[in-house]
């Protein structure tokens, strides 16, 4: 399958647009508005998705859309843009530079053009089918294969289905430590090998899948917390991406049901 | 008391010599080893703090020094430096932004003196009495007075004595939301007016001396979770840290043991 280059300057372009708007916005006290799902949004998300909206629209007014903040439209075209414009709006709404906008290219059912841009350090991490690079350099994920020297994230255990508590802990007991609170920044993370694992729960298409093609393109694994492939759906369970396969199998052993 | 001009500049040549000494190894992997008390250091922990001690022996070898990574000389000085070559050690070997140095100067046992330097992004937190800066622009910390629009930081809750979860819970169940994983950089984004409250426990004096003067000069609050004031020790219980006094007192309130 080729990657038009097209779609691929599009999708740079969108995270330049959408980082346009949300810079102004970044320590600026904004009003926090709460969704029906309990998360913050301002008007930093809804501008920036509109103006990535409004490119789609312009360029390749048959493609589909599935957005945090807008919804879908199309979503039967044989191309999808999957975006979110601020992942980690409570990180965004603090000052902190854990957050990042989102894009990804879904082919018929796969994403095979994944974009994480923290618009206010300028990372970039880009993800296809023939690499991983963060600002254009190509990027890695770790050889850690032993889990007690694998580092952990995940966003916010409280997103989690308590039943799926104890699951995490038994993985969050084996390994060198623990970290929350970065969302699309730790898969930026995990795809160059500075952290190992990232394990998430009740997550959205467009939380997951523009990270896909980023963290398997750097070398990584990407399962739910069962081993399996996660398929095109607008919401996933559980989560599991590794730097590599062993460290991959250790980990969804430890993340095995009592 | 006169912060002399030489303290000043000292303290700010200490943060770039620390800066030069850490930025090559950002994003390397580096060998991690544990400390007695389970907490990771690296040779760029190391090298930074033996660097600023350096230069504090060669202009004023009559002030003491407590570091993290090195201990402490001359305890019964009247000027001591204070200092965290990397606080969030987790996050540096992460290739996470959310650490920094930290530099106090300590004064009869009061810091007057307060430094956060982010190596990377070249974000610089400095507090004195006469005010606390971001890259020398003047800071506030934020008029949040009610608890439920609170914006609430801590580093790690493992590191709280079990004892201790209840109260943290109560606070936490009460506020808009509750981060994770930022270390000093919280106490940036709450003298900057990002967050609302910071609260830690079981922390040393490296960890918060730094962050006290550049707080309070922005107009926060310093307690422990009782609202008594923090003196000079080498460790502290509880911290407490909110940015105004009406938001202080409904965090001791809603921290008060059931």
């Amino acid at each position: 399958m080729t990657h038009e280059p097209a779609y691929l300057a599009l999708a740079h372009a969108m995270a330049d647009a959408a980082a346009d708007v949300i810079r102004p916005h970044f320590r600026k006290r904004l009003a926090i508005d709460t969704k029906a799902d309990a998360s913050p949004v301002t008007v930093a998300d809804r501008d920036a998705e509109a103006t990535m909206r409004q490119m789609i629209e312009a360029q390749f007014p048959d493609h589909g859309i599935r957005g945090e903040e807008f919804g879908a439209c199309r979503t039967d075209a044989k191309w999808i843009w999957v975006l979110d414009p601020i992942d980690g709006t409570k990180s965004f709404v603090s000052g902190s530079l854990a957050f990042g906008t989102q894009i990804a290219l879904v082919h018929r059912g796969k994403p095979v053009i994944g974009l994480i841009n923290q618009p206010i350090t300028g990372e970039r991490w880009f993800g296809t089918g023939s690499g991983a690079t963060l600002n254009g350099e190509p990027i890695h994920t770790s050889g850690t294969t032993a889990l007690d020297e694998a580092i952990l994230y995940t966003s916010a255990l409280e997103q989690f289905d308590p039943s799926r508590h104890d699951r995490f802990s038994a993985l969050a007991a084996k390994v060198r430590f623990t970290r929350f609170s970065h969302d699309c920044y730790a898969a930026g993370l995990l795809a160059l090998g500075g952290i190992d694992l990232l394990v998430e729960s009740n997550v959205f298409d467009y939380d997951i899948l523009p990270q896909m093609p980023i963290v398997q393109a750097a070398g990584g694994i990407v399962t739910d917390w069962d081993g399996r492939q996660l398929g095109d759906a607008s919401r996933y369970d559980t989560v599991l991406m590794a730097a590599n396969e062993e460290l991959h199998r250790a980990a969804l052993k430890a993340l095995r049901p009592a």
